[in-house]
């Protein structure tokens, strides 16, 4: 049985129609069947996982599968990922934080422009979002781009490509820093403060990852420190297991936000688009007992912790 | 003798070098001897033209001449714009502007997003502005774009051109509309509510234009009949005598802003380049006796009235 804790789509439905599917009113017993379960991180707790004694893969609908409780998963459960489905909704967003914070929108006071044109930008994370951003600096203002990813999948947009050890060297150099890292043991506070004092004078850092691949205390440190340095956000720091859109943050002058709803914030075409995405890797998975976007998650076992 | 009424970069003065040039310490004798002025347009009084007798020609460093007192100006009087020159960061600023209402940038409550990719936008004035917001709309966000203007200089951004008397048709028709129209006598509250309450659901309206070109009323009702349709704009109305940023628009969610800074804010870098050509437009005029962006002075003569 295929449970899914999102309501499904007549489209979706149809594509597994040769399998139970169930949608709603989710018994234990359900659970107990499930051998595929398709949720969002947040809806699978210990509980559901204690229950689903059958469940071979957890497929997200969201593209970062963080929030989900890798340290109670068996380890026989593979975890499929929703890589992809939000790069085009996400890339407006980075470029909406970006382009915002260099004009300041939404300011009755005025302030200094900053040109973005002929800049250079500096992508971390190149994945199909990290990719996407790319291809908007380089097409729609002739940016140089920098890249700094474990792997390219669309190396064409990246003048430089780095790997993630090469992180010091390179952010001096960017007049605009976007953040589209997964959050992982890898990523966890690696934009901390030592690291980002080095920033370029204005210097506008943007951040469509993961709050807590960002040190909090230290971003907000280096906004006071630095009022010609701008920063903007869509993801927030996990604080009693929750993501805290409340920060002081939001009393800096340089700083501007919205609250992790780069992934559509009700946008029905985009929730509907990445639905039927992630329906189609089931179905690939049920058809061929393999599928795309399979996370590591040994990368994944960590602790959020000051 | 030239009159300059900003400094002149030493690149500037460098291009001038055979010609008497004041750009500080202004006197009554200079402005008499003044063959041209290069100043913004707010610095142009009565008292200066009726001064300068000699005059030939005022360049302005702004790309829109409509705060010239065009009215008072002898017939011999040539105009030269400074078009062009801000293309780039007020196309920057117009992206700003539409991404940052489409994704609700600087509002901790979370709003509904709206998707750009493979949308309609549709550009009003497709001078080298209008021409630059609408090659990123086609690059960066694959749009769809249809240009409304009296001519088109860079006709391959645009997949549909219109003449301003078809504006009624193709309104409706848009998910995004940017104005940038100059403000003269045929495009004076050229966006009333009778034309804007015709608009998509969802619309995204963007001034980079002139205030005077939307009629404030008319918007403000607008904005508060349809929550759905969002409005930003960097220019504002002219009340007694000067733009003001104060408007009761800023109360409305569906609103944002910023006061008339697109054409730099303050940045050397956009301000130099302004300066720059518009002193290669003054040497052009010096050398030929003619030069570029010739003002048709009858259009600007109208009155700014209720």
């Amino acid at each position: 049985m295929i449970i899914s804790f999102i309501k499904l789509p007549k489209e979706a439905k149809e594509m597994l129609k040769e399998y139970e599917v169930k949608d709603e009113n989710i018994s234990d017993e359900d659970l107990e069947k499930a051998k595929i379960i398709i949720a969002l991180p947040r809806d699978i707790n210990e509980s559901i996982i204690s229950k689903a004694k059958n469940l071979e893969a957890i497929q997200t609908i969201s593209a970062g599968v963080d929030g989900l409780p890798f340290h109670i998963l068996p380890k026989n459960v593979k975890v499929f990922s929703n890589a992809g489905a939000f790069n085009i909704p996400v890339a407006e967003h980075a470029w909406a934080l970006i382009l915002a914070s260099a004009k300041m929108v939404g300011r009755k006071k005025p302030y200094k422009t900053y040109l973005l044109t002929n800049k250079t930008l500096l992508v971390l994370g190149a994945g199909e979002i990290g990719s996407e951003i790319a291809r908007i600096g380089k097409f729609a203002f002739n940016m140089y781009v920098i890249g700094v990813s474990r792997s390219f999948k669309y190396p064409q947009y990246f003048d430089e490509r780095y790997n993630i050890d090469k992180l010091t060297e390179v952010i001096p150099r960017a007049n605009v820093i976007v953040n589209a890292l997964p959050l992982n043991k890898y990523t966890f506070k690696i934009l901390n403060y030592d690291l980002l004092k080095h920033v370029a004078k204005e210097c506008i850092i943007v951040n469509v990852g993961r709050g807590d691949t960002i040190d909090e205390e230290g971003i907000y440190r280096l906004l006071k420190e630095r009022p010609d340095v701008r920063f903007a956000t869509d993801v927030f720091w996990i604080k009693n297991g929750y993501e805290d859109f409340e920060s002081k943050l939001w009393e800096l002058e340089n700083f501007t936000g919205t609250p992790h709803i780069a992934g559509g914030g009700g946008n029905e075409e985009v929730l509907m688009n990445a639905i039927i995405k992630a329906v189609k890797n089931v179905k690939m998975y049920l058809e061929r007992g393999e599928a795309k976007n399979l996370v590591r998650i040994e990368d994944y076992i960590f602790t959020l912790s000051e």
